[in-house]
C-alpha cells in the first residue's frame, strides 16, 4: 500500500503544483493530514494574531494518477477514516453566521474520548468523522484550499466519509489530487466556520473512468447519488445542483423532462453543505431505490 | 370534537378574513382540504388555460382561536393526515427549476395504492403525507396562501406532518390560522413547484402559549427542534434561522454566544423547505439530545 505523509501539502490547488506521489489507477493511498490550521493552535489561550494564517487549510497531496486525463473521471472511494485524540473550533468576528456578533475570536479544544467528542461536561457529540478539503487541480488558476468550487476543494459536506465514492472532473493529466480538513463531526452549513477540526489518517482507493465526463463533483454512497455543486450563492448552487441530476439521469432513464422533473420534485433532496466558505455548497440527492426502478448507471458502471 | 368543511376557505391569509369557525384554546378540530388546484385538475389532459388560476391554493379557515392575542404563540399539534386516493403534479414554463427548459405545461395523476404513490409501472413512492400551507394572519397586509412568510403560509416544508407541532407567531386576536395545499409526498426544494399535490382531512389540536413570543414559525418533532425562515433567498432565509435558533437557546443553554455557535456547527443542520415558491423556505434544525443536554425548555414548557 502506498503511504503519503501529512508533510506533503498544499495551499492551493494547482495544475503546476509538482506531485507529491504517482499512483496507478485502482490503488490504495493511506494519506496523513494535518487540521485545519496545520496543528497550530495547542490551547484555549492561542491568540488569534498568534496564529500563522498563512497556514491553514494544508491539503496533503497532490496525488498524481496516472492515465487520468483531460475529461476523464477520476473515482475517489473513501475506505477508512482514522481521526486523531483532540479536536479544535473557533469562531470570531466575520467568521461563519454570527460574526458580526462576535466581539473576540473564541477556541474550544474538543477531546475524543469513548467515539464521542467531548464538548463540555453536559454533553458529548456522537462522531461523523467526514473530509471537509478534497479536490483535483482546477481547470484554471489555483484555487486556496479554503475555497470549493467545480474542482471539489473545501466543499465541507457530512457525506464525504466513510463508505463514499466520490467522482471529480478531471481537467489535467494526472488529475493532482489532494485532501484534508478533516473533522470529527460537522453539521449541515457548518455554521460557526469550523467543524471540529481533527488530524488525521485517510485510506483512500483511485481509480480513472474514461468515456465519461462530468462538470461538478458527485458522490455515491449506499443512500443514492448526490451531485455537489459550489457556488457564490446558495440559490445558483442548488439550482445547478438539480440541473446537472437532471441531466444526468435523463439521458439514461427513457422519461420525458417533465416526468423526469415531477419525480425529482417528489423524491430528490435539495440539501445543504457548508454555508461559511467563500463559496457555498449546495447538494442535490436522489435516493438509489429511484435510480434503481430506472436502471440508471453511474459514473464507470458496466 | 368541532369540523371545518372544505367549502369555508380563503385564498389570502388576512386579518380582516371572517372566521369560519370559534374554537377555544386545546380544541381538537378535523379540517377538511382541497388540492392546490381547488381540485380542477381531473385528468392528464388538462389544459393549462382551463384553470381558473385564480382558484389555486385555498386553505381551508380561518380558524378563530379564543384568547390568542397578539404577542402570543400560537400551539398547533398535527394529530393525522389522511390523504385522498389520487394526486397530481404539475410543471410548465416559468415553474420551478427547471421552468427555463419547459416547452409545454404538464400535467401526472398519480393514484395512492397501498400506501405508495404509483408514479409509473417502474416506480412506486413512498408516501410522506404532508401540510403545504399552514399559517396564520400576518401583521400587516394579507398574503397570497401561495407566499410563505412570518406568519407561516405556503412553507411547503416535509417535516410539517403527523406528530409535529407548529408554532406561530400571534399578529391579531383570534390567530385566524387556516390550512390546506397537501402532499401525498415531496423531497425538499420541491423542484419541479408541486409536490404530489392531493385532497385530505387534517386533524389537529390547537393551544394558546401565553408569555412568550417568537417571529418566525419553529416546528417541534422528536427529532428535535427546527426554525422555518422564509426569505427572497436561501441564503437570507438560511442565516437568519440561524440566528433565531441560537438566541432562542442563549436565554436558557448557560454558555457563551461563542460556545454556542460552535455547538450549533458541530450539531445543528442547515436544510432547505423549498426553491420555488416567491419566497424561499430554509430550515435550522437541532437535534433533541443537544436540547436536553442544556435543559432548553421548548415554548410553553414549563
Amino acid at each position: 500500500m502506498k503511504h503519503l505523509a501529512r508533510e506533503n501539502f498544499v495551499y492551493t490547488m494547482d495544475q503546476s503544483n509538482n506531485p507529491a506521489i504517482r499512483v496507478k489507477s485502482g490503488d490504495q493511498i493511506v494519506v496523513d493530514t494535518y487540521d485545519c490550521f496545520e496543528n497550530q493552535i495547542t490551547s484555549e489561550k492561542t491568540n488569534f494574531d498568534s496564529i500563522d494564517w498563512n497556514r491553514v487549510n494544508p491539503a496533503t497531496g497532490p496525488i498524481f494518477v496516472e492515465d487520468a486525463e483531460k475529461g476523464d473521471i477520476l473515482k475517489v472511494r473513501i475506505d477508512d477514516i482514522e481521526i486523531g485524540e483532540r479536536g479544535v473550533m473557533v469562531t470570531g468576528p466575520g467568521l461563519g453566521v454570527m460574526g458580526h456578533r462576535m466581539e473576540n475570536f473564541n477556541v474550544k479544544m474538543i477531546p475524543v474520548q469513548d467515539g464521542k467528542a467531548v464538548f463540555d461536561k453536559k454533553l458529548s457529540i456522537p462522531l461523523n468523522p467526514m473530509i471537509g478539503v478534497i479536490g483535483v487541480a482546477p481547470e484554471n488558476e489555483g484555487i486556496s484550499c479554503g475555497t470549493p468550487g467545480a474542482h471539489g476543494g473545501n466543499m465541507d459536506t457530512k457525506e464525504v466519509t466513510t463508505g463514499a465514492t466520490l467522482y471529480f472532473p478531471v481537467f489535467h493529466e494526472g488529475a493532482l489530487l489532494s485532501l484534508g480538513d478533516l473533522h470529527a463531526a460537522m453539521g449541515d452549513g457548518e455554521v460557526s466556520v469550523s467543524g471540529i477540526e481533527i488530524p488525521a489518517t485517510v485510506k483512500i482507493t483511485v481509480e480513472v473512468v474514461k468515456g465519461q465526463s462530468i462538470s461538478y463533483p458527485f458522490l455515491e454512497n449506499e443512500a443514492g447519488l448526490t451531485a455537489l455543486v459550489s457556488k457564490e450563492t446558495l440559490d445558483e448552487a442548488a439550482d445547478t445542483a438539480v440541473e446537472l441530476m437532471i441531466d444526468f439521469i435523463h439521458e439514461q432513464a427513457g422519461l420525458t423532462l417533465s416526468e423526469l422533473t415531477m419525480l425529482m420534485s417528489a423524491t430528490g433532496q435539495v440539501q445543504v453543505g457548508q454555508i461559511v466558505d467563500p463559496l457555498k455548497t449546495a447538494k442535490f440527492h436522489v435516493p438509489r431505490y429511484v435510480l434503481e426502478a430506472y436502471g440508471v448507471k453511474v459514473f464507470g458502471e458496466s
